[in-house]
């Protein structure tokens, strides 16, 4: 079959990848469509330096072989960490932390190919009328809404989230579904106009002035604030901007370490709460209902990974069928 | 009357200084017992370098004026920060995080003298029957209380308190009351062994290897990890300890800053919540009842500072009055 295999080194497009072996308690999913995520570029980049095989974590596709036969026949989305479901964290609800976890397009063949595996408890089935290209954006949707699984938000209360790309776009759709004051704070006048239908916008020059931050009012401050900035000045905003005894949601993850005044925490009791993948059922449900939208996915053949790989579209992924091109 | 004053470089016993002026809304209070805080020591060190007046904010008194009838002649504690009442911190709750707050002992003249002013709604009046040598342990008491009012403790979860100091006895006396399974992780085995009659202990190094700390599984870390330990040692110890998913409390200040690799919070999905002052009610209700205590209190003369703040007891302080000192 085809796919793109990470060897090491570099993405490759093949046409003799073999087919999966589909286990027990896994099903065989025929990939209608895939995208690429930050997290597929960090590992060209050198981020998961021991995996080798199929890339790619984020995919619609249709059972077409299964232990559960509820599920044959069925569009799905994934999950893409499969734990041991053994030990304390698979025994605890937290199987995406489990310390042995197989990880689709991270530790384990993924989804940019025709055919992949995955365990059944991790799938999820396409509401009906939920087409790909909407579909699609459940994994990302998901961990947005990690963040008011884990942050009970009061819709009373202010919130701002730092940043302006893609992942922000996604955390202030879930946020502004709470009715909550929001703010999106980023450093592009053209990227903040997409977020303009559903919350307001600043840049974040006018928080500063030339030495820094300036000596900010508890009223222009914030009482959650989501760091989705994507790099270590994020944090040092974030610590700025949320009102003492505020909360801080962490979505950034990068490299290295960030010089921090700790005791601001303590002195100031603010709550810092990191936050990764989320909850897919509701993800479904919003996207099915028409309660978030997002632009169009900039669809690519597998053998033009490159141009996807490269491509600044809000989404780029891959089309499997053809079917599901996106309306102009 | 007598107090200890700060001059701006160091601490003076003085005799002339003049009896403090009961303002409306303020009740005068005549100081039994106070205690030294180790904010107290760090102003002695540079920590609020424009800080003139009368040092200390751990007190028991007795109300000899007051607007509020209610209060004249009864013994109080008392909270030390008194804000602004009009600022948006002060109207939702956060009085003690108004940006214009005064705070006795550090912007304001504190307790360290045989009289001393607070506003009324900062005092609480001390259950009869609770001798001062108990109460006076109020104001850190309820600092640990702190900790239960902000984060809510599963009491079939684990949770381990870094440090084996002042700080972590008070929280682990708290922590202990919950049912939580709870381990005092220190480096000191003649100071842990206080903890025993309420907590497991554990010496950090059991927790190490030659070149930093042992891979920890999910059994040996814990879903609660308090830090304690009054150095930057402290978050990078806690950050090993906790579970995924977890949560820190961070109740250590340390001047400076540390390194932190923040994608972990992110990767880990880990909560940190910073945490000061608490509330004085359930702290005198507590030791009323005799729920927690502590080791007796150390009591010099009001002239023998120099002793008192150079003693190492659990706690020392200034007896104004001879009436309570502890039974021996």
């Amino acid at each position: 079959m085809k796919a793109i295999v990470f060897d090491g080194e570099k993405a490759v497009y093949r046409t003799d990848v073999a087919m999966p072996e589909r286990r027990e308690g896994h099903s065989l999913i025929k990939v209608i469509m895939a995208d690429i995520c930050s997290t597929d570029k960090e590992i060209l980049k050198g981020y998961r330096p021991d995996f080798r095989g199929i890339m790619g974590h984020e995919f619609v596709g249709r059972v077409i072989e299964s232990d559960r036969e509820d599920l044959i026949g069925k569009t799905v989305v994934g999950e893409l960490n499969e734990g041991c479901g053994k030990c304390l964290y698979c025994r605890t609800g937290r199987e995406k932390h489990c310390l042995s976890r197989a990880v689709i397009g991270m530790t384990i063949d993924g989804c940019f190919a025709e055919y992949m595996v995955l365990s059944d408890h991790l799938l999820h089935i396409v509401p009906e009328g939920l087409k790909p290209e909407l579909a699609i954006f459940t994994e990302p949707l998901a961990a947005a809404l990690e963040i008011v699984k884990q942050v009970k938000i009061d819709p009373s209360l202010n919130a701002a989230v730092i940043g302006d790309g893609r992942l922000s776009y996604m955390i202030a759709q879930v946020l502004s579904l709470s009715g909550t004051d929001l703010t999106v704070i980023g450093r592009h006048p053209e990227k903040l106009k997409m977020f303009e239908p559903f919350a307001k916008t600043a840049l974040l020059e006018n928080y500063k002035t030339e030495g820094g931050f300036r000596q900010l009012s508890a009223e222009e401050c914030f009482e959650y604030v989501v760091d989705a900035a994507g790099n270590e000045s994020g944090i040092e905003t974030a610590m700025k901007l949320v009102r003492r005894m505020g909360t801080i949601i962490l979505k950034s993850t990068y490299a290295g370490r960030t010089a921090i005044d700790m005791s601001y925490f303590a002195v100031n009791e603010v709550t810092l709460t990191g936050s990764r993948c989320g909850p897919f059922e509701p993800a479904l449900k919003l996207l099915k209902e028409g309660r978030v939208s997002f632009p169009p996915v900039e669809l690519y053949e597998l053998n033009d990974f490159e141009k996807a790989f490269a491509s600044s579209a809000f989404k780029a992924g891959f089309c499997f069928s053809g079917c599901c091109l996106p309306d102009p």
